[in-house]
């Protein structure tokens, strides 16, 4: 369904040609101050317009937070997050009506429900994840807040050109240097400079988001079907376009030997850390204290502006050929879906 | 906690060297009759000393179903499953007490719970995935006859040696051709040599598990947050030693551009189909009548011959040696695990 | 938490004056044509100042449906109830900032959560069941259309005014023939009267509703724990001034023997029916293809015009007289909320 | 489903003459040293043949507990409790194979199933409750002995003789100086002889429980669906026979007026308490710090030894006479099983 979470739980509504797209956050705390320029700080990574690489789809995303949420502060009640979708305009989508998009949710939508708000998507939209953004902004806010727990994510591999270093934790100020959200300025131009050429090719690309979370204490997590690492995997592979997800060593690890990635503990500070981190900071489902990290994989946007073959509703063979514009790469937007996914589940076991 | 599903639910229950092992199966339709080989050979595929490949611990894995089957079908109450551990005899694990195995969850059960059962890993042991399979293996076995699904994993990579052909379907005899689980005999010789070569040098290996599941209908799955992909990565990644997860094209994809691999709809016998299946059959969350495609990397076995290094729980640095017999890989024995959670995700979307 | 429901789940929102209240109603069927007059009835029914005995607060209770419809007709998405609030004004409401109003949740929220929006009862003010009935009238709809299952609930007692006929399902438009919502107009007066006269002393009464719910099909529910009166019974006990729940003959029935009350079965058109229905068309925890008979116990409004003592969040005694106009009796806007409960929990097992 | 609970959660399997039933307790907190011999009175004070008021039937409800303990203290994995059905005995039940017993789930559970176990009432049968109890023991030892909640039910009524006291807390001892578990002998001996005259005319008799738990801290229960009284009245809804459930002033409160059952707030030992609790010790559905008092209503038990009309599975009409002996009244047997479910509800907040 709609709902993520357990104690913290986030559930979703709206389309993305609706009138409104929103979230209603449940179980949070009492008594925490709504920071709305952090939350509002996450939209705006998120929001289309942003950049000269994503798709210049004008949504101002402003968010109306009208419950839960008394002189400032939290309440304990469910707080509602709003958003206004300005561009609902009445623009002609009737060529989507009948129309199976390749490597989109149409058909499946069509087969699951029957009756299917086509409009640019609808349901399926990658615009509803603003609503998770919303909601999840403020927990990740809180996490910093109350708990010492940091989340951020950064983009580590656009199509084939990659950021070949260890993970480590970057600032959102760091990640933020430039638009593609790679910190290394230098990898950062080459991944521009590819996203430019497949929006240039009427194409698209894909790549991996790298997310480092800091601070966790040792002990969160619930086996067995609640572990941590169980628990990111599921909020990743919710987020439109993701296809895959590995912790720490992730699959590269099964070129290796155990006695090349067993992580040996040794005391650090007076407390057990360990001296690499193939765990990922995560063992048995439980965090051990070390830097959780985990990497997310986005293929390449299934909109392009190139024709395409494929079938309508019966079953004749058509083309196709996106109007207006898109987003070339989705993964410089996706980076605040990932950090504020990771502080739902993070908050779930924590708060 | 220790329960997996919504409507097909599984709670396990049961410790490595504890008595018994077991899982309560519940919302099981009523009027199936219970084929209790089917359940009994999936769980000798899991059991230990199946081959000279895997540990030689000894155990018969007979499992017990002592309700909700009356006349030898099921009747819709909850299913008790039980297996005997024999092995549970009065070893000495006192030298596990103390210390903290590298990349073992020793350490964060001690620090999530402080009481912790150190027999042997306990409630972190995979033995208990034993109770999983024996559960799992009742929905594979429904989903087959009554639903025409069928799921079948098989070892598509063991450290470099890599099964390089497409993904599709083998049945579970064609897999079973090799003490490896490998559907192609050749490849499987190679994993079985680094197999053996990495036990006689007392370290482990990993691999990789493709799962193919065909027969599935287009339309399962809820978006936005039980997506039938993010559910099926949920389980998989509750399963010990994983460290990844992926659907169709996966990670790979990451370095295609769009118009490479998105799915362009025909049609075929009347329905539509897909001439690629880099989507991996699901599409937004809801399968789409392809066969399902997904991987789950498996890191090296963390208990390895050598000697490492590591800590107690006072801090003091201390030399480990795993004294037994264990797995040198546990990928061969996990391919039931992988299609026996993956009946159960899809028995909670189907039934 | 502020989800009810498991399959079709309402999740509620808002608070008493705060800008709006609503609620998300997530796993409702695609297709169905969504009446806005039915749910607006149902509104209307439980609104302020629809008569002279109960609160003159004006508010009119309009809904707007955002989300999960589309051209008319639900998409399966959530659908998104909200509803102004009209009144949410500037008034003074820190008199009841300090103060903990007897019988009210004043002093509970304050202890659960520290900072609470004290304004007219805030998120524990029966304001909020608006956002209830919107969601449920649309299953309640649904149910009726769709599945011959058709709800209705009437007002049985007012303090000692009693309707003492046997339960029997009256269309909504018997029941509302009076302003209380009894369909006998002879005890409508009396029960009006003592109403009135409750409101001239400024005290307060309860009674109690009985709800049928005809049409219902054997085999709905689910053993042990989501027993059909169990889940109704929650349901219930969830709206506000509730104290009490009964099914079939209830507590009546403990004064009786089982020769007198066992449910005789016999066959009427070929179906199994039973002879009495002491039952209240619930066995076992499923349905029998009876009418569902259940009452539900009100106590009289906190809120009353005479002064009590109580004490303030210092722990001194205070007096406290209720400054503007409440309801002397709650239970006949009581009725739709009862109704539409129901309709949420048979949409659970019905959909 | 079969699991009650969202953090402290019981899942229930078994049948009546099945081979064993038993319950897994997952969440339960790890480090508890378990009393056995609590659990095993409480299982004492529900087993049969207890008296000469219940049922003959001969069942020693030994409990096994073969998981989730090391080394007799809890380890925070799910707890496994089995108990054998020694009475499972090959004796013919095939005269209830085909007819529907009035009152029964026999006719529910042939539609909802299909396919059903038929002995002795066999899922739908009270015999399962012996699980619950044992889970539910254990959570209650634990309320007792870490957070000095004790909780005690008594027989408040059976049919028409009735304690006329205010309900207060007694102890077990003080409950169990009579068979019948009216905490006052005078009455406790009107209760027998009513009892044991049903029992001469093949007859049964019902009753209410009384339920009273102290030592509540103020602030347990969330708002708006999971209130601490709408949790419990659903549990108590579960259990077999039970026809209603009110809390504190109950139905009783209908025929007040507000300023009568108005709880009135004063200072205690520098605390809030209330005057009188017509509330029950739950305010907005959180504790208020007062007594928790509910009273649950049984009906007389269906199966009487006198001859009834009925149908089979034809439809044709049949007359039934139990054979074998039964439970006059269930309600002294279900006083366990109201504490321990009601354990698990306050564990479910409290833990």
């Amino acid at each position: 369904m709609n709902t993520l979470g357990k104690h913290i739980r986030l559930t979703s509504y709206g389309e993305s040609h609706g009138a409104v797209i929103g979230a209603v956050l449940d179980g949070f705390p009492a008594g925490f101050k709504l920071d709305k320029s952090f939350i509002q700080n996450q939209l705006g990574r998120r929001k289309p317009g942003q950049s000269d690489i994503v798709t210049p789809r004008r949504e101002s995303d402003e968010v109306i937070v009208n419950s839960g949420v008394f002189e400032g502060f939290t309440t304990g009640a469910p707080i509602h997050f709003q958003i206004q979708n300005n561009n609902a305009q009445p623009k002609d989508y009737s060529h989507l009506k009948e129309v199976y998009r390749p490597s989109h949710a149409d058909y499946t939508y069509e087969v699951r429900y029957g009756h299917r708000d086509y409009r640019g998507g609808g349901r399926s939209s990658a615009r509803i994840t603003a609503g998770w953004v919303a909601g999840g902004a403020l927990v990740q806010d809180y996490l910093a807040q109350k708990k010492g727990i940091e989340i951020s994510a950064y983009v580590k591999q656009i199509q084939k050109v990659k950021l070949d270093t260890p993970a480590r934790f970057y600032s959102i100020e760091e990640v933020d240097t430039n638009i593609v959200r790679c910190p290394n300025n230098e990898i950062a131009e080459q991944m521009i400079t590819v996203i430019k050429q497949a929006q240039d090719n009427q194409d698209s690309l894909g790549g991996i988001i790298e997310c480092v979370i800091t601070g966790v204490p040792a002990g969160l997590g619930n086996p067995v079907f609640d572990k941590l690492n169980a628990t990111l995997g599921h909020a990743m592979l919710s987020i439109n376009a993701v296809k895959g997800f590995e912790l720490g060593g992730g699959f590269e690890m099964t070129h290796k030997r155990g006695s090349e990635v067993n992580d040996a503990f040794e005391m650090k500070d007076g407390k057990p850390y360990t001296k690499t981190n193939f765990s990922g900071g995560i063992q048995g489902g439980i965090s051990n204290g070390m830097d959780i990290v985990f990497r997310v994989a986005f293929k390449p946007t299934a909109t392009i502006g190139s024709t395409q073959a494929t079938i309508n509703r019966d079953g004749e063979s058509v083309s196709l050929k996106a109007t207006g514009r898109h987003d070339p790469c989705v993964v410089p937007r996706a980076v605040p879906i990932v950090e504020t996914l990771a502080a739902l589940v993070l908050g779930d076991f924590t708060i």
